[in-house]
């Protein structure tokens, strides 16, 4: 649970208090914005300066840049009133352990993904992306309008932690192979880096699937320690130099249809927030929702068109046999962790019933248009 | 021009203030803003009243709950520094004189869409929809990152106006038939209410195009009046209740595959904000760029299942030849329109540049994934 003597409350004077949530934050809070539409007096406007520790290298293209603009963009609008300031992984806590700090109260906010939590909450996918999941449009619809938001709110609310939708990498892709994929038997044995609920769907098709950190991925697969990889969308994929580890490039990527990322906040330091600072916060992650997809949607499309041109590089769809397969594996899969609790089922529920109510409309909107616009 | 001394200042002491820029926004801004990282002093807080003249009905579903969204968040997120009066189409200037209120200073603010202004720039319908033009998430990409916002300010500012995307209705349907389009000769004469480019275009292919106010669709297509008739998708088609109007529903809505909504600025009200209130206004923008495409997506999916088991209603896809058709004839229209001015064909030229690079990756991302999952 929050350890609220760790909140850092600094005064209009300037200076930096180590206060408790009633003294420090909920009791001047109250007494400066409950006239939030007068002028507040100056003494009593108070200046909280919180920490954000995310799961990403500093400006890392994508995910990194988001949390960096969620950032500033609070601390600008909140007119000083809330300081955020942006911590890489690794500075205060490892990537891998920020939902903990969020929840110990060990820093106030985190910016991260779901997936990585899959350890402490199996169906923690659903909040990024699972196999043959929601799109970016789907995943925003169910959780706005269909429920998600609710469901992951009771999810993490368990450990003390508010979550937020914060900007959203994309579509990705199916991954780098060094030999093509021309059936099912081609997965037979195939090693390959691929995390997850879609690694676990890989190994029911016969492949060999790994875990290994994005720093390690160029070198396994350039030197055949493993055969295939799969990142993130071509934007980040070539930042990683995977043209050079690999010659073929498979699409589309069934297994992660979505890159949702999440603000995670302590949920005392933000029920302590007076309501505006709090409708600050969700404005700036719905903000980034539209911004970091725009952005990953025009740099995947730029990474793409280099790609296309790059003679040692070939695009090939996966195989339909292997589609078919993988998508069957995935319903079972999905299955299989809805059996862990009653939370867990209900959400597969709600997941499933949003898919099935979005799909047809996807059918006779984007897919039909794309497929026009194509000449499909 | 905007005429300064339309723009209301309330002071901090309440009192209702109509005063120039210079006294009234600019100079107290700069006074009490200057310092916003540190608390203002009382005395300096000023207070504005905006007025947001918008196009809709009251809370129509879509644009006009965006619109009060929109101004309810300025008003909530800016403590009291700028209050945003929502308007109703006609309650201070009629829907279709919105941009020329905001141009004039008449109201600060405005809540509209782009092709609304054909008549005074040709190539608004860009900053909306053209036919077999981007999709929500290929437009705000080029708006984002493609260079798009910039040629928008282009055009809108030569009238004194700063335009934001500001929610997005979504994706359209091809509209409502009282008999089957099974080929191109179905369209001959065709009476279809089909406003803007995609009218053009429809005429261009022999349909006899026609423009009627919402209010008027139904009863003109339920008497036969007009042999069809599109609006938007089917949340708000059925709010219109054309599905008890005519029975066979096309798909897809090639005329109209995006439907951004803007927010139109007084540029020199804005100019005279100080930056916080500058940057929250861009970022409620971008926020309400998530949350109405996401709720757009959920209610037409909504509503797209139940006339799915309306036995009254035939879905039904636009015969290939009349898509082929269609885009051919949409391509000699924007040329066309390309022709008006040096600005025109740049904006053609950089849209058409964007569409070129999002389509492949559209191919190999959302229309396969689409597939993939329908099993197509």
């Amino acid at each position: 649970m929050p350890d609220p003597t760790r909140r850092r409350v600094l005064t209009s004077a300037g200076r930096l208090v180590l206060g408790t949530a009633g003294l420090g934050t909920a009791g001047l809070g109250t007494a400066s914005l409950g006239t939030a539409g007068l002028a507040a007096p100056a003494v009593a406007r108070e200046r909280r300066v919180w920490r954000l520790a995310t799961s990403w290298p500093k400006n890392a293209p994508g995910p990194g840049t988001t949390a960096a603009r969620l950032a500033e963009r609070i601390t600008a609008l909140s007119g000083g009133r809330l300081t955020v300031e942006l911590h890489a992984a690794g500075e205060l806590v490892p990537a891998l352990e920020v939902f903990d700090a969020v929840a110990a109260g060990t820093v106030e906010l985190g910016h991260s993904a779901a997936l990585f939590w899959s350890g402490k909450m199996p169906s923690a996918p659903y909040f990024t992306a699972v196999p043959f999941g929601l799109l970016p449009e789907g995943h925003d619809a169910w959780l706005t309008a269909g429920g998600g938001q609710a469901l992951w709110d009771e999810l993490y609310g368990a450990f003390g932690v508010k979550p937020f939708a914060a900007g959203n990498s994309g579509i990705q892709m199916g991954g780098w192979y060094r030999k093509p994929i021309a059936g099912l038997e081609d997965l037979k044995g195939l090693r390959v880096r691929m995390p997850g609920l879609g690694g676990e769907v890989l190994r029911r098709l016969g492949a060999a699937p790994t875990t290994l950190p994005p720093g390690e991925i160029f070198t396994a697969l350039s030197t055949g320690a493993i055969d295939g990889a799969e990142f993130l969308g071509p934007w980040q994929d070539l930042s990683l130099g995977l043209n050079r580890a690999a010659r073929y490039y498979l699409w589309p990527g069934w297994h992660e249809p979505n890159g949702s990322a999440e603000a995670l906040v302590n949920a005392a330091a933000y029920a302590a927030l007076p309501e505006d600072l709090q409708r600050l916060i969700a404005t700036c992650c719905e903000a980034e929702n539209r911004r970091g997809p725009a952005e990953a949607e025009w740099r995947n499309a730029e990474a793409l068109a280099r790609l296309r041109e790059d003679p040692e590089v070939t695009l090939a769809a996966w195989p339909e046999p292997v589609l078919r397969a993988a998508r069957a594996q995935s319903e079972a899969v999905l299955a299989e962790l809805a059996e862990a609790s009653a939370l867990d089922r209900r959400l597969r529920d709600s997941y499933a019933a949003a898919k099935a109510r979005l799909l047809p409309w996807g059918r006779v909107g984007r897919h039909a248009l794309l497929g026009a616009q194509l000449g499909a």
